[in-house]
């Protein structure tokens, strides 16, 4: 094997050596269940290996469909029938997807600012035209929403869909409130918007409770709900779910790209099917959250002890960010510089805005990184803002 | 596991209980080699799990990468540099992902007349404007092609692209002659198309040579070559790769998709690594060659036997697909529904065109099915036809 394809020293996860990133959003490779998912996959292929490794049904392989279906009803109480779920091959192959069957070049994507910053990428690559909504602490300003719809049904345009990650946000950290999301729900009715909920960071929850998703709160018109085994187990599964209404799901499912390659990979769905089925997901969702909720403690700590005044940063009760923002004029990508100089690696917040960034954001990793690295990048970041 | 998820009855590649099917290309699940891939996926979770459950380099795994490098090499001669090659979740992943990128919806596509139904309903979905031009025994009628193509630059208009499957062919089993591959090189030159050969047979070979693919005669500026590991070892793997100019490789690495997401499965590139770096892979193309000749010839034989005067079929040279054209005035529509009382199942050709179909044509597939019932199979259709 040679060293160069390493991806950990290809995305530089955890910095070139001798410097410390807060940089990426990855999974700790040491929480994964290598084992129990090399038990798993030895069974499958001992099993079935002619189910597993043929072209396998377009909405994906049941029994993880129904497992899925379970784990929603048992911890949210939502009832998700058959036709409302599919496997997907992860969230960005899901959103693409969605892109190439609901939309069109020149159409209008409402999405939040800041907002994930390949998301965007992925929305540009379809030729959709990207406008952007200020949020706050408790997620998506609806007032500031209302207001650009109102605008462009004034113009006689209309958007098509608005993307969001309401829980956990990258690159935010904030979690969209309940009363906001019955409000922007209420607004994509009366301007016919598609809602794509880009939900991959729920159960990385450390503290309080999680509001009911979008999906919870309309099944039946138009949500689109993403959800991933990437944050929760491991991204090279390349594996996740999409919950939507029935005729979308038919939709996705009788395409072209499904019809032809058939359902989401059927090694590993049958795979992780096995993994889950044994009940191994859940403990294992528990450990992250104590890994993590660690990790977040550990930098929220250091923030207070080490951020100058002017600065502020979110404190968010979940997910893998924090987002930072620098009082002015401190620009935030001489900060960036400044702490590369420092062997710190930091993530400056423009990218994550479809429209004029405000140049003073900083992005904040903490899964990858362990608490001691995270004190001391935090205690690097301090005193270069100092 | 519940019965109803199994893909093969959900696909009904055997046909339901009692019926011989014809209908489906599918490997024959007897030859998928289960143990080889156990014990490499094992290997790969034993000695890697950091890497092949992470999130992976855009490109592909960089050690499957340089097998497909060196097996383009040996075996046609061919020097593929690496910005010329990416790794790909499967043909059906790559030409959707072609579409989003270089394609943009209303965009004139031309296509073979017939042409692999499925991959007729992935452009589609991208909006995308399809054009037939007319086969032989030898492939795409290059006069036609320039026919059209004259037509469109008197109209002002231009086609974007030009998709054709050059080696035994879905579903006709033609392969293109050389010397039309250079004309339609020197057309599309001319007319600045795209080509896109879908090349997912290509190994499948059982009598004569392959042709140089369209990449190996201009590998530098208008060819995509797309390849998959689904018929040449198991479509469950979902993987293939992709050999294009530097340039389109860069773009589609580059990619909101590929950034966001990440390479193709990191978990199956590495286990498909070693499973062909322990020189596998090779031994078994052989053995399906075996397998999938033995078929053709069983199916070739009983055609000669028992199809009435009139009847014609092609003669593939490999794939595991023969093209049969009714004389005037049978309808393959009614065929098909004769066939269906009588216990067989083949498809009728009229999904296949992408503009008005003949209705006299049924394509006939023989890898799934042995030998005996191939004969037996055969030998029902001739009574039908008779």
């Amino acid at each position: 094997m040679n060293q160069e394809y390493d991806p950990l020293a290809s995305v530089q996860a955890a910095g070139p050596p001798g410097t410390i990133s807060l940089v990426y959003g990855l999974p700790d490779p040491a929480t994964f269940p290598a084992d129990d998912l090399r038990r798993a996959v030895d069974q499958v292929l001992r099993e079935r290996p002619y189910l597993a490794l043929q072209y396998g049904p377009e909405q994906g392989y049941g029994p993880l469909i129904d497992y899925l279906r379970a784990k929603l009803a048992r911890e949210e109480g939502l009832v998700v029938e058959r036709p409302y779920i599919m496997i997907t091959g992860g969230s960005a192959q899901t959103l693409d997807h969605i892109c190439s069957i609901f939309t069109r070049p020149g159409d209008l994507v409402l999405v939040e600012a800041p907002t994930y910053h390949e998301s965007l990428m992925l929305l540009r690559d379809h030729g959709l035209r990207l406008l952007q909504v200020p949020m706050d602490e408790d997620g998506l300003l609806v007032e500031a929403l209302a207001e650009r719809l109102e605008k462009l049904a004034y113009r006689g345009e209309r958007a098509r869909m608005l993307y969001l990650i309401p829980n956990f946000q990258n690159p935010s950290g904030t979690t969209l409130a309940l009363d906001r999301r019955r409000e922007v729900l209420s607004l994509a009715e009366r301007y016919d918007l598609l809602i794509v909920e880009d939900d991959v960071y729920r159960d990385l929850l450390y503290e309080g409770q999680v509001p009911p998703s979008f999906f919870a709160l309309d099944s039946r018109r138009r949500v689109l709900r993403i959800g991933s085994f990437s944050k929760i187990l491991a991204p090279g599964l390349r594996m996740g779910w999409l919950l939507a209404p029935a005729g979308m799901i038919e939709r996705l499912i009788g395409s072209g790209y499904r019809c032809m390659g058939g359902g989401a990979n059927p090694l590993v769905a049958n795979m992780l099917a096995v993994y889950c089925q044994q009940g191994l997901l859940e403990p294992h969702i528990q450990h992250l959250r104590s890994v993590y909720s660690e990790r977040r403690d550990a930098m929220l700590a250091a923030l207070e002890a080490h951020m100058p005044s002017g600065v502020s940063w979110t404190r968010p009760k979940g997910g893998v960010f924090v987002w930072l923002t620098l009082p002015s004029p401190r620009r935030a990508t001489e900060v960036v510089q400044q702490a590369r100089q420092a062997n710190l690696m930091v993530l400056g917040g423009d990218p994550f805005f479809a429209e004029v960034p405000t140049g003073q954001h900083l992005r904040l990793a903490f899964s990858y990184v362990t608490p001691p690295k995270i004190r001391e990048g935090i205690e690097i970041l301090g005193r270069i803002l100092s």
